[in-house]
């Protein structure tokens, strides 16, 4: 398959490319993309990814940033990186995508745990992450062409330990090449609609 | 208690007006509210709007628009009604009033049976509810003063169905009164982080 790769660089997108690169051709995307240049953040910058790709059989994101803030310090532009980035970014990717992608092939999102385990810090996020999971759950049922649509949940990365454990207190981290298995099994299995949690 | 009910005049404000007018003291609001007018799309309208009603004991949102479209037309420009009404027009209820909610008092949002059992055209309602629910799970761990924040998911009410329950194929509706006891749960009781979902 051509997979469409964004954040490929990225703790978790370097992990899904080692793990598809065996037997696909990944196209490798983001803002210093090795392939393809793209800020998801901005529509144009989608759009114009997509005429450099042409048509493929999947896209994967694991790129999207959110601000973190205590609640009471929380104000709607930090909660707008968030927006634009982690939620806007990855619909966008799926609504200027759908004309591109080949009959039966697949797009993954990535959310995360906070959703379903929150840590302080971590409401712009969860909003996001939530948005993405029910997104992803609904635009299932109506996605043509046999097309499929999942997003994946991944706990903190052991690999991002170091960096941001401290902010997961109690969390047992998990492999990258643990949440990489979830995308492939996005991309290769048949699902659809799901959210696949790696706690 | 001294609620503010953002949304009283509407098909799920009314029947929480009726429940909870007997024993507290409503605060109505709206854009053509009673007691005070407010368009939460609009983050100036929402602080003035806590300038005039000063503290409260609980906030209430029932109010709240997202567009309809297929997710093959769905576009960014009609995925911003629900981003700006449903989901930041909410969240930023909570974020301006942390500030006017008296100590223990409550924040209670409102998102929709359509993250969870999706229906056509609704990826953009389903994103902002889903939205909500990890919002509140997530903020309800770190808001200040004991004060508690839940949100409410409705299935159809059985007073909506003429005008949208042709969107609803198969679901089975129910009474408005019904869906009331649960933003009455939530101010009244003393959980925090939950989605009530009166399915
Ligand atoms: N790491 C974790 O433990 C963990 C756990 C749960 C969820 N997640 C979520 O998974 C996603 C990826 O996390 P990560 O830790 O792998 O991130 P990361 O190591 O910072 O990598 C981010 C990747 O995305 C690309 N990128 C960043 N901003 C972009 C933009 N605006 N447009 C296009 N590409 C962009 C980066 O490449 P360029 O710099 O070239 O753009 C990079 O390849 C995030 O949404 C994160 O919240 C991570
Ligand atoms: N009805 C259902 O079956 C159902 C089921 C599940 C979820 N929901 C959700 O519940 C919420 C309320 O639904 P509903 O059917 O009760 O709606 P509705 O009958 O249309 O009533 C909406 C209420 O909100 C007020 N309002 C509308 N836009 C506003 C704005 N921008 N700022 C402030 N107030 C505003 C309206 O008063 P003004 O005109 O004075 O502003 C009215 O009081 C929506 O989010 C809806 O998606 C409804």
């Amino acid at each position: 398959m051509k997979i469409l790769l964004v954040g490929a660089s990225g703790t978790i997108g370097s992990n899904v490319y080692d793990l598809l690169n065996k037997n696909h051709e990944i196209v490798h995307a983001g803002r210093n993309g090795a392939d393809v240049q793209v800020d998801i953040t901005d529509e144009a910058s989608i759009r114009a990814m997509y005429e450099q790709t042409g048509n493929v059989d999947a896209v994967i994101n694991a790129s999207g940033s959110a601000g973190f803030a205590p609640i009471t310090e929380l104000t709607p532009e930090k909660n707008e990186t968030a927006i634009n980035s982690k939620m806007k970014g990855q619909i966008n990717l799926v609504l200027f995508g759908l004309p591109y992608m080949n009959d039966g092939g697949s797009f993954t999102l990535t959310s995360g745990v906070m959703m379903d385990d929150p840590i302080p810090q971590g409401s712009s996020a969860a909003m996001a992450n939530g948005a993405i999971r029910s997104f992803v759950k609904s635009a299932a049922i109506e996605v043509p062409r046999g097309i499929r649509i999942n997003s994946v949940s991944p706990s903190l990365l052991q690999e991002s330990s170091e960096r941001i454990g401290h902010l997961f207190a109690g969390f047992d981290p998990v492999p990258g090449g643990k949440v990489a298995l979830a995308y492939q099994k996005s991309v290769e299995g048949a699902q659809t609609g799901q959210s696949y949690e790696v706690y």
